[in-house]
């Protein structure tokens, strides 16, 4: 895969020399191009931003430097035989990035990122490549960041993982917090050596020797955890979902069915704030 | 204010040197220590992970260099004369980092941030460390990193924007999406100069020099881009949200007062996709 980021704080993209993705560049597994935005200014101070037509505060990324830096990334990478790019576009006004988004990106050749500082870009550049390749305008969360760099740091990190042969165990994808299999529920605690830390001792059912119990108790802390952090991502599971067990350690936590699921996706719903 | 971020990669922070937050430290207004974990192993190949106890795939970062880590921080911080830190612990299976929450981490006077690896971090190690101090779990969304190292930029740029005299432009602040005045809507296009550029002009509106007209145009914009990328921030929108304009815009877009509103938290619902 060939992932294209251009910026004006090229030395903000440094974390994609470490860690996984770092491994993965030095496998040859992804081809990173970081280019300055500025190379495609002409004037002294190599200007990218102006005030926003219609007036009011800060300032808007100017066309022309993204239209040129875009236009050269393209060509080069067409060039050395990429197929179609999609262009990934970080801004708080964006859809939600999410697991899913991350798949589909990881199954792409190339991906182009353009993070924007001050108000954003002028409009006219995502409409100008749109009309030449997919656009994902994406945010990463519901908070302000002062520039797009660290989303563009965020998805390459979730895209690069599911690459074939990035990760070392192909298992550890099984359990992830929003992985299919764990139906988007929330991992529960996990514990290691040794059994005794500080006159802290861990769950007895985790030294038991007993699968069923302890993928029972997984189960359960899974669901606990759930409705503490995310109460959303149980409104939102479809009532199959839940086994017998599943739906008793639900009631004990306050949910119940909500009669109104099948109108409005959202299926529980909870009335009393039990247990946490 | 201090930040401290405990990691087995610490070359992974680097962008903390960098732009606002970089500039931030330069002035004196952020202090800064990055600390490499495997500074408190013991043995030779500087162990910080174990199988989990209750078997599965992946590994559990373990309590010990954790907890010299951590006390070794907090005495330097208290011996530096900080008042009591707050915990901040990235995890898929935290509380959404949000806005709200940046806002509220940046009247601290000091973040400690313990990014994992693998599996996670021995449940013990929360625990103990929640006895002293308020700890946030977060998630900075749905998906799934490889470590937490791309969260602790998040949330440090996230919060040290919101640090006084840190931007520049004290307004531009005012019309961050989800900042408060603009009720957590997305913010529409924006453009500037040249009008016209490879055959896209710009909104005549915008050209008017009216600035009522401009003002609606650019709610009508944010409307539309809610509907299109975001409609849950609609739905939480309080019926008084709106003015006479903005619901005649809500119902060209598809949208109608949901009457069980008081009771779901969800005051819109869309019957049409009408336009987009």
């Amino acid at each position: 895969m060939r992932l294209d980021v251009v910026t004006i704080f090229p030395e903000y993209l440094e974390p994609l020399n470490v860690s996984l993705v770092g491994k993965a560049r030095a496998r040859g597994q992804l081809d990173v191009h970081v280019h300055d935005l500025r190379t495609w200014t002409h004037d002294r101070h190599h200007t990218v931003d102006d005030t926003p037509y219609g007036g009011g505060p800060g300032m808007v990324m100017k066309t022309e430097p993204w239209g040129e830096a875009l236009d050269t990334v393209l060509a080069d990478g067409y060039e050395a035989g990429h197929g179609r790019p999609a262009l990934i576009v970080p801004t708080p006004s964006g859809r939600p990035f999410t697991q899913d988004l991350a798949v589909r990106l990881s199954e792409q050749p190339w991906l182009i990122f353009t993070p924007a500082r001050y108000e954003g870009i002028d409009r006219r550049v995502v409409d100008e490549y749109a009309t030449r390749m997919p656009v994902h305008e994406v945010s990463i969360g519901d908070y302000v960041l002062a520039g797009g760099e660290a989303a563009v740091l965020v998805v390459t990190e979730a895209v690069a993982r599911l690459l074939p042969g990035v990760l070392g165990n192909a298992e550890s994808h099984r359990d992830d917090s929003f992985a299919p299999a764990m139906a988007g529920l929330l991992e529960g605690p996990v514990y290691t050596k040794p059994p005794l830390w500080r006159g802290r001792d861990i769950p007895d059912v985790l030294l038991s020797g007993h699968h069923g119990k302890i993928a029972r108790w997984r189960r359960d802390e899974t669901l606990r955890r759930t409705t503490a952090h995310r109460p959303d991502l149980i409104e939102r599971c479809a009532p199959d979902a839940f086994d017998k067990k599943d739906r008793e350690m639900l009631s004990i936590l306050g949910w119940q069915p909500d009669p109104e699921g099948e109108r409005t996706g959202r299926f529980w719903r909870r009335t009393e704030d039990v247990e946490e």
